[in-house]
This record gives C-alpha cells, structure tokens and sequence, in this order.
C-alpha cells in the first residue's frame, strides 16, 4: 500500500509486530492490578500501537494501523490472553523483559521507517529513540506510575544505541536486514545487562 | 467543507459539539479549584479539543477546529460560564455526569467520522473509544488526578459499547442518525448504571 | 522550503530556535537529578520541540525539525552544556526564567506560523497559547512533577497576552517582526512580574 515500505524489506515489519505486541503485554500488565479487562485492552492498545503513532505522525506516514484491523486486533488479543492467564506467568520481572524487547524492536523499525521516508540520518535516529520511548511513557501515564525514563538503570541509551546503530551500519552499507538485527540485538542486549547488572552513567557532573 | 462529512448527516456535529461542551465544562471543573479563570479556559480547551484532535490527526482529517472559530470559543465561553457561577451549581457529581455525557457522544462520533473517512469497521470502533477517552486522561493528567481510567467501576466498557454498537448497527443497514442515537444512548446509560451502582468488571482472573 | 515560511520574515525563525534552546535547557535542568545525561538529552529534545510539534500537527504542517538536522542536534547540544557545567550556574530561578523566555517565544511564533497557514485569528492565537504550554506539559509530565500550568502565579495568562497581542497587532497593520517583538516582550514581562510578585488572577468566583 505504502510505495515506501517495499524498500523496508520483508523482514523489518517483523519487527514492528513484535514491538506492537510486547508493549501491548506490558500495557495490559501494567493494569492488571488496577482495573478490569476492557480497561486492560485499552491499555494494551494504547501502549502497544502509541510509539508507532507517534512515529507516523512526526514523519507525516498515514497512522498504519488505523487502516489495518489486524494490529489493533493483536493487542486486545494480547490483553485477552494476559487476563485469563495465570498471575504466577507474568509476575517479577516480565513486565521489564517485555519492554526491553519491545524498546529493542522499536528503536529500529522507527529508525528505518523514517530513513524511508527520506528523513536525515540524525533525526531518523532521534525519532527511534522517541518511538521507542513513547509507548513505554504512555503507559506509565496511564497507569499513574513514575515514568520509566526514570528508572536508575539505563533505559533511553539502550534505545538510543540500537537506533544509532542502525543508522550507522545502513550508512556503511550494510543491508537493511543485517543492520536491523545487529542493531537490535545490540539496543536488547544493553538493556538486558542493565536489568541484570543495574548498569547506570554516572551522576550529574556538575554537582560536586 | 470537508467532502466526507456530508456523509455523516446534519445530526452528528451536534453529537461533537455536545462532546467539546461537556468536555470542556469537566476540564474547567477540574482547574476549578487549582488556578486561576485562565488556566480553567486553557484545561477547558484542551480537555474539550483533546479528543477530537487526536482523532482527526488519527484519521488523516485536518484537525477542525483549528479551521473553525466557533469550537474554540464555545470552551472558553462554558469556561467563564462555570468559573461565574456558583459552586453548589457544579459540586457533587457534576464532572462525572459531564463526562460521562461526553464519552458517550464522544465514542459515537469518532467512530461515525472514522466510518466516513474509510476506516475499517474493528479500527473505526477503537478510534472512537480512544478519542473518547483522550479528553478525561488529558485532563487528569494536566490537573495531576489520578486517571479516571482507573475507577473502579465501568469506564471505558460505556464507550466500547458506544462505539461497538454504532459500527454494527450501521452495518446492519441502520441510517446513522438512528444508529447513533442508539449507540450513544445505550452507553450513556451503561456509564451512568456504573455511576450510580458502582458496576463494574470482575477483577484479574490469573490471581487465584 | 515551506512555502508559507517566507512571510514569517527573516527575524521569526530565531524566535521557534530561541523557544527550542530554553524549552530543551528547562528539560534538561528538569531532568538533572533524575536521570542520567542519555535521559537528560532526551528530555531535552522533547521539551524543546514538544511544542512545535504540537503547533505543526494541529496547523497540518510538516513537522519541521524532523526534515532538519540541526534542530534535534541543538538540543542534545543544549542538555550536554547543561550537564557539564557547575551546578550553581543552573540552579534557583534558572528553569522559571528559561520556561518563561520559551513560553513568550514560541506562543507569538506559535501563533505567526498559524497566521501564515491561514488559520483565522481565535485559534491562530490559541495555538499559540497551546504550543507555548505544551513543552512545559511535557517536560512535567516526564518528569512526574506537578504541572506548572497550576502554579499560583499567572502562566497561561502571559502565554494568551502574547499569542492574543501578536494577532491584535497584525490586524491593526504592523509589521510581523514589529508585533513578534511588542507581543513576546509583553508576554516575558508580565510572567516575569509573575514570577517576581507572584501576581495571581482571584481565585474561583462561585465559591462564596
């Protein structure tokens, strides 16, 4: 439909599936606890598709999922699934799992999305990053949470580098398929290390 | 002006303009008792616009009332109205009949504009409950409030069923002033069996 | 490259920059004991285009610092300054006036931009208003601290003075860079006589 999205490949929509479905997860987790399952859809909704709206709109793309009635459909099928699960499936850490996953998958298809849309490198980049970001900050949002920007650990800088990467190894040459999953192993993998170890950049430098 | 309105009959824009009226009745409610007649007029606007404004930014429609001065006066006309008038006129219950007005109205245009511009049926239905809820969570957010998302009884299941019933009706062949009188009807008086019974969902099934 | 721009004149684009640079510093400051210089950066960016952003979408303009480099760079530049200098430079008063030059900037750019896009006055002005509220929104919102739009000092009300001043003025026939300059510095002084005097409009009418 979009004269622009052959040139994302095959593989890259993939991608935006997979990040649609985990933040839809963790919108629906997020509540679980506080409201009943049509609010848990809406939630889903909202933080599975709001960094890919976000992103069409900055780069002036028509909002793809308004037009196709299978994205929407995953999330509330994601949110109908986490209802009727078990709690001890989804409980501790799952939530940041899923949205490190889903942090990963968007810094990049944002990334390629808008470098198809004829957008410069640097603020292709950027716009990951933001998409990547918006979901996430939505659903704290809505949930009434402190926003997970602001979790110790690194969190914009995992997106940041799968986004930057991308637009390096494509600049470089490197096809766009390969660049997407080194680049997103990459952004995951920072953001895995930095649950696991509680990875964080030093303070504020101009407080001593 | 825009060639798909027509489509959408002389009754709906009312439905709009109730929506923006509430709306921004509720947002100046809201900064009622925080600032000054300024800042109610601005969470009067925002509050009454918010849900339109997504929609129509959803939908690849020009944002109307940007193109329409009328709109933007009438919440700052309901803004100076509640600011002048006496408290007892407004305390009490009056925000959550107010929105819960322009939910229903709200959730019904959205989807028969959605419709009108070509949005697949299951989409359409979701734009028209997303819009409908934008305006509430804009102005609990700008007024600090916990999100009205998160009651504890039916909230957005009123504008699901709205926004639902509009699309099947209309494709049962309904005509749309029908169809949206129904709709918005059925989910005012869903939203208001939740004010005044507490009704709501039963809560997160895995817990056991 | 836009063709409605030109009739901004040469001086108007230095105000959305001067907008940008303060709005992207008070989201770093913002930002500082929170987070680390990643997240510092990226609040920056989103605070100082979240308003022009704004403004673009609801006018139906390409966003604009998306097709320009040097906007986003300008803020990640800005948060880098912030964030390797001494504490003592930025702190007290320093966001109060950094969001207070910013509010006055980008409510008469807001509100030129939209002129030139054939917005009619009441809303041209009005987005002007928006577009100047909406970074600090964002900025807050990000942040998890209260608004300042419910600060008890006038914020909105300087913001309208210099959205509803610039419309005014061009009205009457001045030149835009003669309006842009009478406009913003009213809107500066007044929110700084704010913030000095703590001047505030009376509290709600109807509560006697």
């Amino acid at each position: 439909m979009n004269p622009a999205l052959p040139q994302l490949g095959n593989f890259l929509p993939w991608l935006d599936l997979l990040g649609i479905a985990v933040f839809a997860a963790s919108g629906a987790l997020a509540a679980r606890d506080k409201g009943d399952v049509v609010t848990a859809a809406f939630f889903a909704l909202v933080t599975g598709v709001g960094g890919g709206t976000l992103r069409d709109l900055l780069i002036g793309a028509p909002v793809w999922w308004v037009h196709h009635p299978f994205v929407a459909a995953l999330c509330l099928g994601v949110a109908v699934l986490i209802w009727f699960t078990p709690v001890r499936w989804w409980s501790g850490k799952a939530l940041d799992w899923l949205d490190a996953l889903g942090l990963a998958a968007y810094a990049v298809f944002g990334t390629a999305k808008a470098l198809s849309f004829g957008i410069p490198p640097v603020p292709a980049a950027l716009m990951g990053v933001l998409t990547a970001c918006a979901g996430g900050i939505l659903r704290d949002v809505l949930a009434g949470e402190p926003s997970s920007l602001l979790r110790p650990e690194l969190y914009v800088t995992p997106a940041a580098l799968a986004a930057g990467l991308h637009v390096a190894l494509t600049l470089l040459g490197l096809p766009v398929f390969g660049a997407a999953l080194i680049a997103a192993t990459a952004g995951f993998a920072l953001r895995a290390a930095a649950i696991v170890w509680r990875l964080k950049w030093p303070g504020y430098f101009g407080r001593s």
